[in-house]
């Protein structure tokens, strides 16, 4: 066996067994190895940021990595924004970036470059390898690595004659590494703040959904302390009999509102809430000034366990957590607003649903709409980088086949990794994307509006909109390989969903929406 | 004025007047800025991998370093690859990042990123500003560093709070960089090497076009030794009265032969030549192991100068150097081959064209059919990052307008930077697209049987074939808003390009190739 054939045995070994790929040259060796590895599933994206945010959404929707193979520092680059927001949803991946062979290094070649510089800022673990039979011993712990603390970036960088050359065996896993848990008097002193007035039990990660949610449902039931999350998070479960967990909104204002009277703050699994954007006369954190922050559980940490111990400490045990009711809207008519769109997904979507979502200006009304619908889960993004809906449902379309996926997407956010879609029709991914066209980056005219510029030039317009030319997404969905179609009102958008909803397979719908209503965005 | 302000208005003082932009929130005082300086040409493009490509052709055309303008870390992350190419391309170009607000990026807000790792790897120079009073001269150093050296990245990292704070003036051009030179013993060694059997001048950046390629034609001539170059050049001057320079081609062994008999090599404005990727058993370099290499002047010394002294030294003055004649290939008929192609260009396209070519195994064929043809420049992908032809297009065509500029890329190329076929359409540029359809990596089916893999099994055929489903560049090209036709032979290719080159504006030609000949690649 070859390093190649080392590596792909390790990370089957090690339960990796999907790998999002857009290979070159210098990972012809481990392309081959896949051959001689056929239960290894390989998906192949034709843009390096559909395959790192697939990954990204394969561990939000299994909990477990996925590799992903990309071709030398401008692959990695390309694939940057989408490891970006994986860093921030705090999903394990492990990355393995073709290098050129070893000896090739000292002579400047077209593609030689500095993976390591671009890797490092991104992945919390990197490393070369330094000869073929390193390759399976630091495949295995890439693995470790990535499975370290609730979700990390791991970035395995092979020179190709690490590749090419000749390996002995596969490396066993390695055991995970500890998750650190706070102090009993740490629980006690939250268990004690809970219980006070203006108490907030603030979290995030893996507490959002599944038997971690309900533990802190009951905490919060038990105690009486209001339950809150962030606005973009990697995935949160919604809808009917989900526990009911507040969410921020986007403009700090409105979150300095939201959050005035609380005291006390426990975060669990949670760092402490920040704005997306900081702005010339407005407040970083919406936190109030004497609000009292315990950091009890950091999103590295021990969640699992310091549920329990929480529970314990404030005998939640039993208690039964507020959950959301089935509220179905009516189905909606006339005008296609974004509140219109998502009355007809709410009305519409079946149990089960995944719903990856970065609609940015027409997200909150469709979040609304949606929140007590049948019971669905929903991944946001929490690295604010656009792109992010499209190669998010590919990675949850491959990790959960049988679920309906569901992409609602801002027109100019879709445009950054529109190639996803050749991916979805190459795989017969179950995904419905749902383009929200607005003709425009509606989100800057509300910051420009944020910074008091009441007036927009030819300069600034043209930075802001997407009109000349229209982006025709029927024609962009067909060019690869999607059926589309185009709705223009609330009926022919519920007639499209109903369709789609029926269908299995890739399809778009392009929500072509009135006229966004201009509000701050801050 | 603000920080903004003060750095656009030294901007368009330094002769930097295109800005090249995909912006966020944390430009937006940047962009407010633009609409008070309207002299400054804003293009802007859907992906930020368009944008930093677009410069780099503008800077090739010009001589002048265009800005970026790009948002936050996962921004210059999907400029990367385009930057890389700039960087092996040896253009200027100024990358203006917006940043978090100073007091905003201790807060783990979710674009908050490591921007310096990013930038660092790729940028000559790269700083972020400290404060509004400091942005004016930051800018003035970027436009110098980008300068230097005939050509480099310059990054200039802007924190939200430096372009929204009040500055004082625009600040003022600084003096250029002092290029080095060859000592005089030196350009008299190179001058005897010239003079011997077997002797080779090699040269690359801006000696293969204008008055410098005289110059270098002239000394060829006169000394005897012959001119070549490497294949993936930033820009040559070919077809009818072009200097003629031998181009090296991609496979390593094919080089190896056309170097066999050198001896005395002099570099020029070229590094050494270097194999694109190192193979198990083949050579890094061609060069052969008796050739004495003489590094005369590196692509960041005085090139002019130093041809001048050269020229000198070998009594050049006044001898005319070797031209390309006129040989336009009769129109093709029959199966649409690359050499079809090619023959069809050969024939129709207008004297003053650009081609912006990244087609990785039809381009040979494609340079070959059309060397002779009437005078144009060709620019080619020095860097290798795939999905160069669409936005270097558009940057020659923003920086000649009046000028054909023609963009013959693979369709696995040219769907890493798609979106830059919308660019065309908003600023009405006179670019024909040709997408040479061949279904899929082409060139990796060839690298896989250089590494002597015969067989390609199903997890191989799926990462190199983009045959299922079929990419529809038309639709595609609709989609952008961008007027396409598919041809299948040869008649059609001529009567679609035609009407091309009859006809100003944005247009792509969807070439269906006839099933490539494989070739071992390497």
């Amino acid at each position: 066996m070859n390093g190649a054939d080392s590596l792909v045995e390790t990370f089957l070994a090690g339960g990796v067994n999907v790998c999002f790929a857009n290979p070159g040259t210098s990972e012809m060796h481990f392309v081959a190895a896949l051959d001689r590895n056929p239960e290894m599933r390989c998906v192949l994206g034709l843009f390096e940021g559909g395959v790192t945010g697939a990954a990204d959404a394969y561990h939000r929707m299994t909990g477990r990595p996925a590799a992903t193979l990309l071709h030398l520092a401008p692959g990695f680059g390309n694939g940057y924004a989408s490891v970006h927001n994986a860093r921030k949803a705090r999903s394990a991946m492990i990355n393995v970036v073709g290098e050129h062979a070893s000896h090739h290094l000292r002579y400047d070649a077209p593609l030689r470059g500095d993976i390591e510089s671009v890797a490092r800022g991104v992945s919390h673990w990197w490393r070369v390898s330094a000869d073929a039979r390193a390759v399976a011993t630091d495949g295995a712990e890439a693995i470790r690595a990535a499975r370290a603390g609730n979700g990390r970036i791991a970035t395995l960088i092979l020179p190709a004659d690490t590749a090419w050359e000749a390996a002995e065996a596969a490396a066993p896993m390695l055991p995970p590494v500890r998750l650190h848990r706070p102090r009993p008097d740490q629980v006690r002193a939250a268990a004690e703040a809970l219980r006070e007035a203006g108490a907030a039990l603030f979290v995030n990660g893996p507490v959002l959904h599944g038997a971690f949610a309900r533990k802190a449902g009951a905490i919060a039931r038990r105690t009486g302390c209001r339950l809150v999350t962030d606005l973009f998070v990697p995935r949160i479960e919604r809808g009917a009999g989900a526990v009911a967990i507040e969410c921020l909104r986007y403009p700090v204002l409105e979150n300095v509102a939201i959050l005035r009277d609380v005291r006390h703050m426990v975060l669990l699994g949670a760092g402490e809430p920040v704005a997306f954007f900081a702005y010339p006369d407005r407040p970083s954190t919406p936190t109030p000034a004497g609000c009292r922050i315990l950091d009890l559980c950091d999103p590295e940490m021990d969640i699992g366990w310091t549920l329990d111990a929480l529970a314990e400490e404030t005998g939640a045990a039993g208690a039964e957590p507020e959950t959301l009711p089935l509220d179905l809207p009516p189905p909606p008519a006339g005008p296609l607003t974004p509140t219109a769109v998502g009355q007809a997904m709410a009305a519409l979507m079946p149990e089960g649903a995944i719903l990856c979502a970065e609609a940015i200006t027409a997200g909150q009304p469709i979040a609304d709409a949606t929140r007590c619908a049948r019971r669905h889960d929903w991944l946001a993004n929490p690295g604010g980088a656009i792109g992010a809906a499209l190669p998010l449902a590919v990675g949850a379309a491959v990790a959960c086949p049988g679920r309906k996926v569901i992409a609602p997407t801002g027109d100019g956010s879709a445009m950054y990794t529109l190639q996803s879609l050749w991916t979805m029709a190459r795989e017969r991914l179950d995904v419905t994307v749902v383009v929200l066209a607005n003709r425009g980056y509606r989100i800057l005219r509300g910051e420009l509006a944020s910074l008091g510029v009441a007036e927009v030039g030819r300069n600034a317009a043209r930075m802001l909109d997407v009109d000349d030319p229209e982006l025709d997404w029927v024609a962009l969905a067909a060019g690869h390989g999607v059926p589309g179609r185009r709705v223009e009102d609330a009926e022919g958008f519920l007639d499209a969903f109903r369709e789609a909803m029926a269908t299995p397979g890739p399809r778009l719908i392009e929500a072509r929406l009135v006229e966004a209503r201009l509000t701050g965005a801050a």
